[in-house]
Order: C-alpha cells, then sequence, then structure tokens
C-alpha cells in the first residue's frame, strides 16, 4: 500500500536504461536552468531600492548608475561561463573547474559556497514569490511562512518525479513570465518616452542616512543578487542534447541577454518614472501597479514573478543534488548522494535540499530581506574560484586564443573577488557572518567524510590475509529465553543443530520465576543447561551482557558465545507497541555497544511469527 | 555518557526490595493526593462565575445556591468514597470496582472515563495555574502555552525521580496553600461582618443573556469540576502506611472538609461582597484584591493558588501510573505499562500521561476555559459507576449495616449520573462530546489488546507438541555480498562451518561489476558458488527477496535457506549516516514482510566492527 501511494504521487520506478532518454532541448533547458538568474530581478530590484531609500532621492537617483554596474559585472561573468561551458563540455560546475586547476581545497571551497548558495536560492525564490503575490493580496501575508513551505512540498514532489517532467511543468510559467513582462518593460519605455521623466525628489521620502560611499557599496552588493543563478547552465551541461557544449553555450548567451534586459529595464523604468514603494509592498509590484494600473494586468504580472520566482527555486533542485552526486563519487560526502532513485533522480539529494531550505524559511520567519545578507557571498565565492580555475586551465592548455581566454576570466575572477570582499565587509552583521561560518565547517565535513571512507578502504583491505581461509569452529551457543513457549522451540532446537554447547539464560526479574521454568524447560529438553540470571534492578540487558561477558572470561578460549535470539514477531505493526522489544535491545546493545570488541559476536536471529 | 546524564536528572536506579519502604504517611498523603481536589476551587468558581455573569447581577445572585447545591453533592460524594475506602482496603478505583461487582464492561468504562479525567486534570491544573500568575502579571499572558509545557515537563521529571520524594517536594506547596488561603478566607468573613454587604447590581456588567434553568443547570455542570480529584485517596490506598484503610479514610475526611470550607467561603464572600472580574482576571484573583489590595500579600495568594495548582497535576502523575499498570496487569494495556522503572515508578504510564496532556494544552493553546468541558464528564461518569459498584458490594458481603451503606451510595451514584447527564447534555456542543467519543473509543481500544494477548497466549502455547524435540537440520545458506572485503571474511567462513551448500549472492547495480567479483572472489574461496543477480531498478532488496523466493523454489525441501548477513559496524554513530544501511533493510524485509510465511527463516548476523 506504501508502494502504491509512492508511485502516485512519485511515479512508478523507470530503468536504468531510460537515463540517455532524459536529455533537454534548448526551450526546455532554459526553461530549467534560468529561472533563478532571471527572477533574481524580483529581489535584487528590491533590495536596490531599500539599499537606497534611506537616503531619500538622493539616495534613489544612484539606482540607475548601480544598475548598470551589476549588468557590467553581469556581462563579465557570463562571458566567463561561455568560456566554461566550452572548456567543460562533460559539466564545469565550480566544484570541478576549481579542484581540477587549482587543488582539492580551492575546489572544497568552491563546492561548499555552491552548496549554501544553492539553499539559499530556494529559501530566497519561495519567500520573495510569496511577498510578490502578497503585495497583491495583503491578506496573505500572516501565512507567509505555511505558504512558503506548503510550496516547497509542492516543488520537491514535482523534482522526485524526474527532470524532464520537471522541464515541461516549469517551461509555462518561464516563458509566461518573459511574454508579459518583456511587453510591459516595452510599454513602459514608449510610455516614459511620451510622458517625460517623474520627479524623485516629489515622491521620495525624508532620507533618514546619510549618502556615503559605505551606503553606495552595501546597496551595490545587495544588487548583485541580480546574478546569482548564472552558474547553473555551466553545473549542467550533461544534461543538454548532444552537441551539449554548444547547446548549453547558445542558451547561455540567450539567457544573460534576456538577464540584462530585464534588470536594466525595470530599474532604468522605475527611476526614470520616479517610483516608490511602500513598506506593504516591493518595488516591483509598485512599477507594475504604476504602469497598469491596479487592474487584472497588474495582477498577471503578480502573479508571472510569483510562479518564475518557485520555479527559480527549481534550478537548486536540479543543481544541488548533481553537485552532491560529484562530492559524494568523490568521497566527500555520503555514498547514498550517488544512487539515482526509482526515477533516475538522485533523490536523498533532492530530500536533503528540501528540508535544509524548509528550516531556512521557518528559522528566517520567511522573510526575504532577512536572508538576503546570507546569500550573495556563497554565490560570488564560486565565481571567484570558478573564474580563477579557467585562467588556469587556459594557460596549461595553452589552445588557440588561450592569452585573451585568460584574460577574460581573470577579469571575470578579480571583478568578482572584489564583490566578495564587498559584500563580506559590507553585510557582515546583518548576517553575511554565518556563511563565512558555515562555508569552512561544510569543507571540514568533507574532509571529514573522505577520511572515514579511506580508514574504511584501509581497513576493509584483503591484504596480508592468509590465501586459504578456513571456516571458522562452531562456537559455544547461549540462547536467552523469557519462559518456555512455542516461540522458543525452533530456536532451541537450531543452537542444538549447529553446536554441542548450548546454554539456555533466563534473566530472573521476580524472585522463584526461574525455578519454574527450569521445570518446565526440562519436560521438553531433558539435557539442556539452564543458567538463572538475577536481576535486582529489573532491567534484562545488563545482567545479560554481564552473564556473557562472565561466560566468555571464564571458558577463556578466545573466542565469544553465539547468541541465538528467539526473535517474536507480530502480525501486525500496531502489536509491536504490546510487545517487550527485547531481542531487538540485545541486537542493538551487543553490535552497537562494542563491549566485546576483539571477539567474534555471531548473533542469530529464529524469528517466530504470529498468524494474526 | 547517556546513563550518568540520565541519573543525574533522575536519580540512579533503586533495587526492587526498596519497594515496601515507600509509603506515606498522612501528612504525606494529604499533600500527594488532594490538591488536585483542592484546587479545583481556582477553576470551579471562575466557570461558575463566567457562567452567571452573562445573566447580570440577577444571575450572579444565585452563586450562592449553586454553591450550596455543588457542596451538598461533594458531601454525598465524600461519603461514598469513604465507604469505598473500608471496602477496598487494598485500593478501590473506580476500575476495579466497578469491574468486581458490575462486569468488565462497566469496569472497562469507569477505568476509559478515568482516564481522561487524569489527562485532563494535568491539562487544566497547569493552565489555570499560569492564568493565575498572568492575572497578576499580564505580560506572561502571551507565552502561556510555553510556560504550561515547560512545567509539565519539570513535574514530570519530579515524578519520574519517585513517589516518596515527590511527597517530601508537594507538601510544600499544599501546606502554603492551606496556611494562606484559610486565613484570608477568615479576614474576609470579618470584614464581611464590619462592611456589611456590597451591591452586586451596582458592579455586575449589563445581561447579554436571559437567566434560564438551562443557564443554571449549565453553571452548575461546569461548576461540578470542584469535585474532581476526590477519587485520588481511594484510587491510592496501598501507597498509604498499614493501617491502610483508615489512615486513607481519615485523610479523606479532612480533604473533604478543607475542600467544603475553601469553596463555599470563597463563592459566599464573592456574592457577599458583590466581587466581579474583568476580562483579564480570575475571580479569585479579583476576590483576593479586594480583601489585600494589590500588594505582596495579594502575590502571596496567587502565587500559593499557582503552586498548588501545578501539585494537583501531580495528583494524575501518582494516579494515572498506577491506573495503567492495573490495567496493563489485567491485559487490557501493553504489558510494559506493569513494569517499573529504576526508580520504583511506573515509568511509562509518567511519559504517556506527560506527552498526551503536552498535547492537550498545545492543542487547546493553553485555554483553561476551552477544556473544562471536556472535563467533568470523565470525573463523574467514574464516579457513577463506582458507587453502583459498590452498592453491589454491600449487597453482596450483607455485613453490619449493609443496607445504610448501601443507600448511601445509591443516593451518591444517582446523584452523580444525574450530573453526568446534565453534564452531556448542556456542554454537548462546547466539547463534551469529544468525552464523549473518546472515552469509548478508549474502551474498545482495551478489548482490542486483550485479544491478541488472548491470541498470543494461544499461539505460544506448548499444548500438542511432540514430546521430544529434536535438533532442526543445517539448512542451506546464502551469504548476500557487497564486494570481495575483509567485512565479508567471517561471514563467509561462518556459514561455510555450518553447512556444506553455501552461496554467495551479489547484487550487480552496474553492468560488468558481477564478474569482476566473482574473479576476485576465486581467489579466496575457490570452490565458493556466486550468484549474481541484475538489478535493472538500482535496488538491492527488492532482488535478493526474489533470489530468496526463487531458490526455495527451486530446492522444493520444505525449507528456506538460512542467510548469513555480514554487517558492517562504523566506530562512532554518525559514521553509519555515511555507510547503506543495507544489512540493516534487509533483516527489516525480511523479519517484518513476512514475503516467507511458513518457512523458518534464520537470519545470522556477523558484525564486522570498524576501529575507528
Amino acid at each position: 500500500m506504501f508502494n502504491s501511494i509512492k508511485d502516485l504521487i512519485i511515479g512508478s520506478p523507470l530503468p536504468t536504461q531510460q537515463l540517455v532518454g532524459k536529455r533537454l532541448n534548448k526551450i526546455r533547458a532554459l526553461a530549467a536552468f534560468s529561472p533563478d538568474a532571471l527572477s533574481s530581478i524580483a529581489y535584487a530590484n528590491q533590495e536596490i531600492f531599500l539599499g537606497l531609500v534611506v537616503a531619500g532621492s538622493a539616495g534613489l537617483a544612484f539606482s540607475w548608475p548601480i544598475g548598470l554596474a551589476i549588468t557590467g559585472l553581469l556581462l563579465l561573468v557570463a562571458l566567463s561561463y561561455f568560456q566554461t561551458v566550452h572548456g567543460y563540455p562533460t559539466g564545469g560546475g565550480s566544484y570541478i573547474v576549481a579542484r581540477q586547476n587549482l587543488g582539492t581545497l580551492p575546489g572544497l571551497i568552491a563546492a561548499s559556497a555552491l552548496t549554501v548558495d544553492y539553499l539559499l536560492n530556494v529559501a530566497v525564490s519561495v519567500t520573495a514569490g510569496i511577498a510578490a503575490i502578497a503585495s497583491a493580496f495583503p491578506v496573505l501575508w500572516p501565512y507567509r511562512v505555511a505558504l512558503s513551505l506548503g510550496l516547497l512540498l509542492v516543488i520537491t514532489i514535482i523534482n522526485l518525479r524526474g527532470l524532464r517532467e520537471t522541464g515541461t511543468l516549469m517551461a509555462i510559467p518561464v516563458y509566461l513570465f518573459l511574454f508579459t513582462y518583456i511587453p510591459m518593460l516595452v510599454y513602459g519605455v514608449i510610455r516614459a518616452v511620451m510622458d517625460g521623466p517623474g520627479t524623485l525628489a516629489a515622491v521620495a521620502p525624508a532620507p533618514t542616512a546619510p549618502l556615503t560611499l559605505f551606503l553606495l557599496l552595501h546597496t551595490f552588493s545587495t544588487g548583485c543578487t541580480a546574478l546569482t543563478g548564472i552558474e547553473a547552465i555551466s553545473n549542467g551541461v550533461p544534461a543538454f542534447k548532444p552537441p551539449e557544449a554548444k547547446n548549453a553555450g547558445r542558451t547561455l548567451i540567450v539567457m544573460s541577454v534576456l538577464m540584462g534586459m530585464l534588470f536594466l529595464g525595470s530599474v532604468g523604468l522605475t527611476q526614470y518614472l520616479a517610483v516608490v514603494a511602500g513598506s506593504q509592498e516591493t518595488i516591483l509590484s509598485a512599477l507594475a501597479r504604476r504602469l497598469l494600473g491596479s487592474g487584472s494586468a497588474y495582477l498577471l504580472i503578480q502573479s508571472c514573478t510569483m510562479l518564475i520566482l518557485f520555479v527559480a527555486a527549481n534550478t537548486s533542485f536540479a543543481g544541488f543534488p548533481r553537485l552532491a552526486a560529484i562530492l559524494a563519487g568523490d568521497g566527500f560526502l555520503p555514498r547514498q548522494l550517488t544512487s539515482l532513485g526509482d526515477r533516475l533522480v538522485f533523490t536523498n539529494g533532492i530530500l536533503i535540499l528540501a528540508i535544509a531550505s524548509g528550516v531556512l524559511i521557518f528559522a528566517f520567519n520567511g522573510d526575504t530581506h532577512a536572508l538576503i545578507p546570507l546569500f550573495a557571498i556563497g554565490a560570488f565565492l564560486a565565481f571567484t574560484l570558478s573564474q580563477a580555475g579557467m585562467v588556469v586551465h587556459w594557460w596549461r592548455e595553452r589552445g588557440k586564443g588561450w592569452w585573451l581566454k585568460s584574460v577574460v576570466n581573470g577579469v571575470g575572477a578579480l571583478a568578482t573577488m572584489i564583490t566578495v570582499i564587498v559584500v563580506v565587509i559590507s553585510k557582515f552583521i546583518e548576517g553575511a557572518w554565518i556563511t563565512a561560518l558555515v562555508i569552512p565547517i561544510i569543507v571540514a565535513v568533507f574532509l571529514r567524510v573522505r577520511a572515514h571512507y579511506r580508514e574504511v578502504t584501509r581497513q576493509l583491505s584483503m591484504d596480508g590475509l592468509p590465501p586459504s581461509l578456513k571456516p571458522v569452529p562452531i562456537p559455544r551457543v547461549v540462547v536467552p529465553i523469557s519462559g518456555v513457549h512455542r516461540g522458543i522451540v525452533d530456536a532451541v532446537n537450531f543452537a542444538r543443530s549447529i553446536s554441542d554447547n548450548v546454554t539456555a539464560v533466563y534473566v530472573e526479574l521476580e524472585p522463584g520465576a526461574g525455578e519454574r521454568v527450569r521445570q518446565k524447560l526440562a519436560e521438553w529438553w531433558p539435557d539442556l543447561n539452564l543458567a538463572i540470571v538475577p536481576s535486582p534492578y529489573r532491567s534484562v540487558i545488563g545482567p545479560l551482557l554481564d552473564f556473557l561477558d562472565e561466560t566468555d572470561r571464564l571458558h577463556n578460549d578466545g573466542q565469544s558465545a553465539a547468541l541465538v535470539l528467539p526473535e517474536f514477531i507480530p502480525a501486525k505493526w500496531w502489536q509491536s507497541l504490546l510487545h517487550n522489544q527485547t531481542a531487538w535491545l540485545i541486537k542493538a546493545a551487543l553490535l552497537y555497544r562494542r563491549r566485546y570488541s576483539g571477539f567474534l559476536r555471531v548473533i542469530i536471529d529464529i524469528p517466530y511469527h504470529l498468524r494474526r
């Protein structure tokens, strides 16, 4: 029954050979990898507005210059990644590029930064989507956290169903967004030309902070979140239809042009028309309302913004599990993350991302603005390391035009590195410190995991074992019994079939009970040894373990007694609640407490199944 | 380390022979069993006030008559229970009395009603205690739920430490309450005589509902919560020092007189002095403020009210686990509830009560008034059944004065039965329906549990087994392996030591991997059979189970192959996250899925312990 419910929600299992077929064409790939990048304008514009509005109309006048600076950075980074796509046609995520060219540690730092970035992209996109729709319907405001978590659940289920189906479903909102937003911006430009500029000084609130260089840098660094997501395509090259690199590169160009257009268009119109927003509305909502009124056209824009933001969260669901699988394959994360689930997706990675971002949304109370300071640092650190890696890559390869390519990536690395420094300094207290703390912790986890796997490989090696392996002698056998009943019959008989030295053990909780067991046992197995272990503190496990210890010491034959456990299995799950789980507790104690290290402790389960 | 933390909080284990020593003298017993009864005035008065105030001053004028009626009922019930204490010196809870005299089903109904009563007593007492202190410090109001849950945790820990220590700690607040509240009431009577009566009409709010008979009945039924807890002593007779019955009876008399005095005193003064309370204050707080002002004397009274209410919750922690243990001993609840914990208390019962009442407090948002409609029905149903049982008891015994005793209990039964009917009718919609639904559900659970235990006893009986039991033949053996490494060496060798027919099984996730395993395996065990099972859907468990099925069918010898499982045990718990728990999953599938019913499926664990 559980399986059929799972099939209904997730879909039925797919065999491994279907894997190659699940590739994306350019139209679908744009929908799958671009929403994060395209939708970034929703929160980046908002952060620019919130950063500058404290300095009044003088501050807001800097929207356009800052927008231009960010767009310039966008072009640099896009160019860099275009080169990465071609330099690494098999998938050049920041981790791979940094690790191969700069070394393991820089690679792991990039991987850790990307992990944080993926996680925050989910949290920020989902909450910003809810903010977009709550700008239109303020009644939804108190339910932000619950709505965000509900949507996260929906996105998770969709992703568990598999990548191509994801692409189909996700394509609709992405193109809906493009085909409503771009016409609105065009209409806005026409209106702007016809109506002439607005006057910021007339509408901006009075300044509450002086206009300083620090304020501008701070605003620039929060606005840089507009670039987040641009790396998604370079990570996902193998998901494209062949020729992968060419298709991915073209998709990247289209995406970057769209990003620049949307970002500059909305920032420019906002400043030119002198649009400002109240505390209960996003700046994009205010711009749309100014251009379209509050009617159905406005609601369509807000709905499309919300939808693309939800789809943006999906970028992480495509990217993170893939990164985790690569890291796990290299031994830096648990191996389970490499296994494809029933639907040929990395199920474990999807679930981890969903849970972690759910916790983040809950902890930050669904507030996008509070999450933003944690965000950009991860993305830009990964950009920097990846592009620095590309410089080394071209330099090592020395192919055609390597010098020019190195310069392009070098400029990109420098620009993004400066951005990282600006972000860390200007947003440290507001939350960047959390990211700055978490990134090295994740790196430490990566290294610890690999150390463990290496140690395991060493311990499991067959090197040094004698070439001919002989059967081990059959040991003494101990059978713990809870009384004399049908449940122990098979256990006692099996024990006697593998060993001549069998002892039944009864832990006596009430004085006198042991003697009754001895008499009844003798009726059925007259020659069976019985040890009665008193338990003054009413515990079964402790005295039994002590007894095993004691007899092992007495025999002093370098061996532990094997344990034959009669295990009582109820017919229905709820019936287990009605029985002491003694067999289970004994196994847990023996296996995990390591009280008997050095000896081989064989544990033999003889189940007795209840019929109903 | 876990054990030492547990010892610090709960105390170190006590041996079984200390059990008899843990008896209570009368002073301590009053503290342990009376707080529920005594503290009931805190919410009963409040409910009378809230019930009548809607009818304005004309309604509030009925406080005294209703108070008198409830006190009359109190005397009847107290007399009844005094007889129960002497009729059942070994502990005559409603369940035992009803079951022995009326039959199993009435007994179980009483037990179910008591369970609900215990649970609601905890929830109501804790939340009313918080309401008392929040009347004095309104700043605490928004944190009611968190404060209630925190206090519940403290009470739970205290109870897990054991009954006598509980008595000592709990005695202080009970006597503190009596020695502050009674003097306040005496002072109030003196003031009343000197100052003369107040005028209700001058202070009562305007009526919002007509004064009807239904309103008076409704108020009476909510006010009857003043009686809850009176049965605690009769349930706990064996906890008294010998002579148990005599000591318990005297304690019951003292307690009932105190209850009547506190209840009538506060209801009478409230009406005579024309005290009313606003929406942010309890009526008892308003009375205390009227008499004592808002200074330190008032704060002392409120603190003592809060403290005794917390101690009142403790009555349930003494009573419910005892009831659950009796029910479990009779086979109506899981057996684990009969086992005394390390500290000679019924640990499981205490934990169940704590969790269930925590859920209740959370679900009803810590609001006493919302919980009250669920409350009285359980208590009064148990009263009725218990006293009806006593009538039968005296009639069967026909001892000295049996006729008079029967009449006393009969009148008690009749009065409480009428109260139950009034409660159900007048509070059905407000929440009594929940209790009316839950009580039969609990009874159904009791019956289902007993049916299961009876079936188990039948299935486990050795009757009909042949008198001489022979060893079972050593079966075919299958060893699932994940590769060729040290972790499988002991398992393969042990398998070969108990059987000549050993097959290793490798589930092949990637094509070609099986052949490599075959070659490597042959280097070490040239004569070992290897079966390679392909897995197109990348699952290990399913194909392995299918293979076992298949080979069992092929052999057709009426036997299942035994399974020897190499189990990989990491040195530290977190390392388990880095490995697939395949051995565990195989065991779970074989033990609980019952795919192989009919066969004996032996499962042999050969652990391989990692060293660090």
